[in-house]
């Protein structure tokens, strides 16, 4: 991974009309998320299930890439006719769609000579200039163009390719978080709740999200931070607001 | 609900830092997008997962009402700070943000008068205008503000809520779908596919998706139209791809 830097941001582009349908319940996002924050410092500030059309592909390429320092791609790079994610990231960027030299040989030698049939060279096809990611379960590699890495849909390959991801990142500062649950309902602390994020406006982020637990309703309050001592700092005075209030802490 | 149309679509709108992080999973999208279409024939045709900021929520919500013919939202509607859907919206469509009578009413009722503190009476204040979607299982009410209808994002919650959006809404086509599940993998298959897609460009949509079960990879093809015959026809065609290839089907 390169230098360090501040605020590093990332969108992620869901393509696939399975997910949108409601077929197949998404798991990328959350798992993406979860490593970009905690292994490279990137926040996903943005996330968008589109359909599997060129057309819309191309627009949302061209918005999010433009917006956000990295965009990841799930899904449309395989064999079929719906797999379009390569060309419409060739025609968003106007650069040729062609055979990657490198990723023609790995699949090649990875199928055999006789079985390297037209569906699995398709899988060699990029937008002229892209760099591979190593797929380490299925051969087929992702790629990065410009600012945008294009990843399998599949959970369990896309898993395994994204630590290949790392060393086409820019690390960011890790946001920090801890969570304080709390038995209590939320409009009975969230007019203190606001005080103590105004307070830290613009170092914690303060979220209060319900919850229900072993049959009794909760509140889970998340702070996030760059900073550890502001962290430290709102989280104290949570805890001071939960012992003013006499609310009981769940603590797991 | 009112009258039939042809093709309805939807996006909606996940309003959450908890989802962009990671931290909780999304499970709103998979369960509305299965009642639109099977309830309303309506179809989703984009999600967009947001942060808790005005200015995304006013940008989103703009964008994706004048693109759909609804838009549904999810969270920020509760009483804390973090819940600013409202008054996003509001300003989105330059309206008052104020009290909902209706809703102030059953708010008071369900809390008590002396227990209805200031973050309860929040859940009140809604866009001018708006009508109320009612909430059988915590009364605090969504509602709609033209095309665009709020929902909590508590999944129980909003399961509870989600029949009595169904008036405000124009019903489309019901999308009817058939899957085949093949032993097979997608590049065997992929160039005869390619061509049965093509047969039936504009009335059925043909998606590709692997599977592994009981320790054997596998290809489900899904297809949807708002044609039966067309569906049963395309359906035909991939029976006869099946037994040409001599493929395995997995009966479910």
């Amino acid at each position: 991974m390169k230098k360090k830097n501040k605020k590093v941001n990332a969108a992620i582009l869901i393509i696939g009309d399975e997910i949108l349908s409601g077929r197949t319940q998404d798991k990328n996002t959350a798992f993406i998320s979860n490593w970009l924050n905690s292994q490279c410092g990137i926040s996903v500030s943005e996330v968008r299930i589109i359909p599997d059309q060129e057309k819309e592909i191309i627009k949302n390429i061209l918005e999010t890439s433009k917006k956000f320092n990295y965009v990841f791609t799930t899904g449309g790079i395989g064999p079929t006719h719906d797999d379009i994610t390569a060309q419409s990231i060739s025609k968003a960027f106007k650069v040729k769609y062609e055979y990657h030299k490198e990723a023609f040989k790995i699949l090649e030698k990875y199928y055999g000579k006789e079985r390297f049939n037209d569906g699995r060279k398709k899988m060699a096809k990029m937008p002229s200039g892209s760099k591979l990611i190593y797929n380490p379960s299925s051969a087929a590699p992702g790629f990065i163009t410009k600012n945008v890495l294009s990843l399998p849909g599949v959970p369990s390959i896309l898993n395994s390719m994204i630590e290949n991801c790392k060393k086409f990142l820019i690390k960011g500062s890790k946001v920090h978080s801890k969570t304080l649950n709390l038995f209590t309902v939320e409009s009975n602390i969230a007019n203190k709740l606001g005080l103590i994020q105004k307070k830290y406006v613009n170092f914690v982020s303060i979220g209060s999200y319900p919850f229900f637990r072993l049959g009794k309703i909760g509140v889970s309050i998340v702070i996030r931070s760059i900073s550890k001592n502001k962290l430290s700092k709102a989280s104290s005075d949570l805890n001071k607001l939960a012992k003013e209030k006499k609310i009981k802490i769940l603590k797991i």
